[in-house]
Parts: C-alpha cells; sequence; structure tokens
C-alpha cells in the first residue's frame, strides 16, 4: 500500500464545493474520477476539510492510498494534464506510514478577502465608490457597506481563545445531531490562535488559524464583524454574541467568493 | 436625443462573446437587456468592436441614444447594480452630439497575457515547471513550450507598420465575402502603431496598437510569435509570412483567454 498526500489549489467558482454529490461537479469527485482514469484505482480521496461551494483553496491538503507504486513527479505532472485548469496539484509526496488528511489535521488557516466600495472618509470630504474590477468579483466580497479596518480588527480579537462558538455556526445539514445539540457545548467548542485584518491594496484581509472551524463559521465572524465595523453593532458586543450561543444573535453569513482555505498545520 | 458614451469592463469567460445571438449570453445582449429593464427603451448598444468568447476587456467603449434625460452618474450607478458583477460599467458620460464607438474609434490597443510554464533556462540546470494558479487560468495561455521573451519581442517588431494581414485573418462566418476576398487586398490592409512584448511578474505580456484589427488578428499574431519563441521558426520568417497572404502560412491561434483589448482611442 502507498500512502499519499498531495497539497492542491482550486478555484471554487465553477464546482459544488469540495464534497462529492450525486450528479454535481465537485473538487472530490473530480480527483475521484481523475485518479481512477489514471490508475485504474477506485477510491474517495479524502480532504483537511470540506470548502462549500464558491470557496477557494490555495492549499487544501488530500490524502489517499494506492496500490500500485508511481513516482512522486509522475503523479503530480499526470494529474495536472488531466484535470481542469481550476485545480492544480502543487505538491505530491509519498508517506512511509498511514495519513489521514482530515484525521491527522492539527490546525487550518483560512483568509476572507473583502472588497471596500466604499473607501474610508478623508476629512469632510466623501469620496467616490469604487468600482469591483470584474476579473477580482469571484474571489472577493463586494461589499456595499462602509467599513472601518480598525473596528474589523478590534472586533476579531474578541473570538481568540478557547470559546463556544454555536452563535457562528449553520446547521449543517450532514451533522444534523451536532450542531443542533446546544446541550452538550463541548461540540462547538473551538480554539482560535489568530485573528487578524489588514489592508492589502484596495482589499481587507482577514486570516483566522483555529483548531477546527465549524460549518459556516469562518463567514459568520466575517458577516459579523462587518456588522461591527459598519456601525451595526459594537465590537464590544462580540463576547455577548458567543456568549448567547445562538445563531440569530450573530451576524450574516459573508459570500462564499471571498473565502480562501490557505493552509492546513500538521 | 440623448448620446451615450460608456466605458465597460468584463470577465470574458461566461459570455459567448459581445455580440447579441438568439439564445446565447453576449455582453450585448446582456446590456440592451438591462438598459431596457432600465429605461423601458429598447435599443442596440454598439461596442468599438466585437470580441470573441472568453475574450475580456479592461475598457470596451459603448455607444447608444437614449429618449428620456438620465443623469451620468444615475445610469453609472443603475446599471453597475443591475447587470452581472462580471460586467462592471466604469464611466457613463452623455455627449452634446452624435457618437458612434465603432465608426469613430481610430484606434485600439489589445493585450495578451502568456503565462510560460517553463521559465528560462539559466546554466546547465533546466528549472522545473511552474504551475499556473487556477485563479490565473481563465485570465492567460497557460502555454506549455518553452518560449524565448527575446524572440517574441524580436518577430513582434516584424508586423509594424502598414501590411496587408490576410495571413493572420480567420475566416469570419459574418463578414464572408471581405476576409476571403484575396484579389481586394485593400480589405485586409491595416497599419500596427506599437507591438512590443515585457516581462511582468510570471507573464508575459503582449501590448499592440493599430488602426483596425480583422478577425482572430492578435490571437493568430501571437500564436505566429510563440512559434518564433519557441524555435519553430525564425523571427526573420514573419515578413515571408506576410507576403504569403494565407492564412495557412501563420501559426496557431492563440487562446481567447490570454485577450484583453484594453483602450479604444477616438
Amino acid at each position: 500500500m502507498h500512502y499519499w498526500k498531495l497539497t492542491i489549489a482550486y478555484d471554487g467558482t465553477a464546482f459544488h464545493g469540495w464534497q462529492v454529490q450525486p450528479g454535481l461537479r465537485t473538487v472530490q469527485g473530480i480527483l475521484a474520477e481523475t485518479l481512477l482514469r489514471l490508475t485504474g484505482e477506485d477510491l474517495l480521496p479524502q480532504g483537511s476539510g470540506r470548502t462549500d461551494a464558491g470557496v477557494h483553496a490555495l492549499a487544501q491538503v488530500v490524502s489517499f492510498s494506492l496500490d500500485a507504486p508511481i513516482p512522486p513527479a509522475n503523479l503530480r505532472l499526470a494529474l495536472n494534464r488531466t484535470l481542469p485548469a481550476s485545480i492544480r496539484v502543487l505538491t505530491a509526496e509519498e508517506l512511509p506510514e498511514p495519513f489521514h488528511a482530515r484525521h491527522h489535521a492539527r490546525s487550518k488557516t483560512y483568509e476572507y478577502r473583502l472588497f471596500p466600495r466604499k473607501p474610508p472618509r478623508t476629512g469632510p470630504i466623501t469620496p467616490a465608490e469604487r468600482i469591483c474590477p470584474p476579473f477580482l468579483a469571484p474571489y472577493v466580497w463586494d461589499c456595499s457597506w462602509r467599513v472601518d479596518l480598525d473596528l474589523l480588527q478590534q472586533a476579531a480579537q474578541h473570538v481568540l481563545g478557547e470559546h463556544d462558538f454555536t452563535s457562528f455556526a449553520a446547521h449543517d445539514p450532514d451533522r444534523a445531531t451536532r450542531i443542533a445539540d446546544t446541550t452538550n457545548p463541548a461540540h462547538n467548542i473551538r480554539t482560535i490562535f489568530a485573528s487578524d485584518w489588514r489592508r492589502q491594496d484596495d482589499l481587507y484581509l482577514y486570516t483566522v488559524t483555529g483548531n477546527g472551524f465549524l460549518h459556516h463559521m469562518v463567514r459568520n465572524l466575517v458577516g459579523t464583524f462587518v456588522d461591527a465595523a459598519s456601525g451595526r453593532i459594537a465590537p464590544s458586543d462580540i463576547p455577548a454574541i458567543l456568549a448567547a450561543r445562538t445563531r440569530r444573535a450573530a451576524g450574516p453569513t459573508a459570500p462564499a467568493s471571498g473565502l480562501f482555505l490557505v493552509n492546513v498545520e500538521y
């Protein structure tokens, strides 16, 4: 048995997310079909976690095992020749022992890219709205509210550390009992190691690292931070939102297009 | 009557080109539908020229006239609120006299973006192939041949000035007599004012300005320059290809994804 670890990048725009679904074009499904075509082996590659429809990956980690031996460089080249241009294999390694991309992950890092249509006010003149270039639109939230970068950063600090993130968890159709079960808070407890906003050119970028993320959690955090950065709530309201342990307490779900899985730590 | 000039950007990936076609999603068609919806006026906006399926525009110019008066800022905002994110109106001006985006154009500038998978050899070691990021793939030619930037530039110099570009013209289904009529060379004579390759980060960029372009002309020029830059032909073969006045003499048609209309000069 040969144990494989791939690092892959994908543009989520054209996929119904990571997870294989009958009749739908998904990243996991296309990878499985391509591996079957290249190796003749029928298997389901495991990702470090699911990404939703429209969510992108700069470095998703994938594991599977193959019966036949293949030189790693050959597998990478063959996959990149066969996969659509929207999925690229960045690295392919054969590991000496069994490896599972999800079970062995210690933490994950996501980035969220926000295009603030309204630039910051400087002095008495309100600057004109920026227009989001069509080439950027699939990869950002083209946000029409006036958001303040300092308030985004203040809000983001309140989720650092270990918290019950029930307020930021969507109902997950595949794990109904798990997410709905607010009588057992341990299920929704996660630790956030880093949570920071910064400006890069015309974008506001949010980077978050945690030991795990609930369904829609990053997008719900971003939607709530934007509520805080546009004056609907105050950054100091975040602790009470966490304490409420109900999805209704938090802000809207930010669009999938702005979200990138950027790293998985093992 | 109110005479309008728009500058628009679009991501051509999701469109069957500029020109309206029954049952297909085209930029001109979507613009016409949106103007009808916003103004109640049924008209066909004119572009500076057609772009093929998959070809992008950083600044296509569009003209039309409306019976009703509308403040320019309002028209721009209303269009951007209604159009898909893949089409953006950058500017909207009302002009004092009739304006036709195609008839009044003096010249046009295109850019072609090539991603050279094989970086230049430096010394005896052949560097590894680069992987085209999935986020770049819709906007470049992910070119697997080893191309030399100096040879691209040498080849590009041979098309400067006034030439018969029949060898670089695709058969145009809408204008069959015009392109096929090689007994009347004046129809295929165009003047190229600028024709240059340069490197920008991981990309090789070609910029070309001319008083007009035949169908597929920029993509056929690029395909032929890449032939010259990868050793299939020599840059000094280009004059003979022009003189041959037959499509068979030139190289392949470069993919649509790398081509951008970047400016129209009036």
